[in-house]
């Protein structure tokens, strides 16, 4: 099977215009099949502060409101989307731009109202490859933001790490996917403050033990789940760490496997 | 040649959340190739004054500064791209989202300084049809909204009634092309306040003279030279009107010869 490499980045790279344009130099020379997914970075915060739009916070997690969502949909679908893809088309990568809403390529619902009310988040419920496969067959290059679509004209706030997993779920009976997260930091971590301290492998029992020893806390651990729902569902590799990894031979970050 | 239907939308249907359902409907149930391109509406400018950005205008023509652009990037090709392409695919109709940078589909350079500077305002130099025909021929409905790129990673303004006559004249070697504008009235009128005054029929002669009578006028004068560029330039088929042109076979509207 060919390879469909898909790779995240995130608002650490989004949000320093010199980082962004160098790793999408890197990005542009990876050969063969490729999917970015990028995250929102600071930007639709700063927007929404500048339009008086009060931030709503439930336990540390941010609701998406009606004014906050429209917000989002600019901001990642149009600012940020649209600058990647044209910096990637000036370095000859032939980039298109997708919401999920896009060719129906990721559907979700709106996450159920149970204790909390996130708003206008979406949880995915089906990736449609069948037009993607087309794209990529005839070397254009999908460019994913964080929006999904409920298939009745709503669109949805949806985590870009789990776009990246869903995304490379839906194509592993197709590809050997292998799925990257980049991150500031060169990898999971045994010592936060050392970036050194990098964890090469991490598997199930592995992953528990981390856990039960808070080692792994906070937004990594989502990130995580999301790596292991991957390897669990036939995604060939799922890799974190710097962007580095995907470029330098020499580089250390953390492989996850069964 | 398979017929290739462009339909370029405009303000007074984005502004009206009712008008664009009707429309969307309609377009959805269109046989064959289409390709929908809209313009703006409203939305951008509300958003100018809501964010404290002064509109700049020269000679009653919007100037696109920097801050300017950013916010029409976030509103074409984020809010209302993303709104219709979502609307679509709840109705079975399979819209992808484009810019002009999308797939490297519409490039232009920014208008060169004379005697005004226009700022961020793209004028097009090539459509690249390339990876637009793979969309086509698998079914996907590309969905373009005003914006082009310059190759060299520049987001740029484009007026939409120009892109659409481009893309009319980009595809006319492969297809047989029909290029509708759609507005509130039901065509060019000889009497602007008589909406039954439709003059169903404009070669370049009679265009000659409805200019010197002053009867075309306006707005009108660069929306009937894109038509004529493209009947110039082999587009099968320009018309003007309602967009009931497109569905009611008795419609009055006008079209456009040599």
């Amino acid at each position: 099977m060919e390879t469909l490499k898909i790779i995240k980045i995130g608002g650490d790279i989004i949000d320093d215009a010199k980082k962004l344009h160098k790793f999408l130099m890197h990005f542009s020379q990876i050969q063969g099949l490729k999917i970015l997914v990028h995250g929102g970075g600071k930007s639709a915060s700063n927007l929404t502060q500048k339009m008086g739009v009060k931030v709503k916070l439930i336990n540390g997690r941010r609701v998406t409101d009606e004014e906050t969502l429209d917000i989002i949909i600019m901001v990642y679908a149009g600012r940020i989307n649209k600058k990647i893809v044209s910096d990637l088309q000036a370095i000859q990568c032939n980039a298109i731009g997708l919401s999920g809403a896009d060719c129906n390529s990721i559907s979700s619902i709106k996450r159920p109202v149970k204790e909390f009310d996130f708003g206008f988040v979406g949880d995915i419920v089906n990736v449609n490859t069948y037009s993607l496969k087309v794209l990529l067959k005839n070397r254009m290059v999908p460019v994913f933001c964080a929006i999904t679509h409920d298939n009745s004209g709503q669109l949805l706030n949806t985590n870009a790490d789990t776009i990246a997993s869903e995304l490379a779920i839906g194509f592993s009976n197709d590809y050997s996917v292998q799925l990257y997260y980049c991150l500031e930091k060169n990898g999971v971590l045994m010592d936060v403050d050392d970036d050194l301290s990098v964890i090469e492998k991490i598997n199930t029992a592995s992953y528990q033990e981390l856990k039960a020893n808070h080692i792994v806390t906070d937004g990594m651990l989502p990130k995580l789940d999301n790596c292991f729902h991957a390897v669990d569902n036939s995604v060939k590799k799922v890799c974190i760490g710097n962007p580095e990894m995907l470029f330098e031979a020499n580089s250390k970050f953390t492989t996850i496997t069964k």
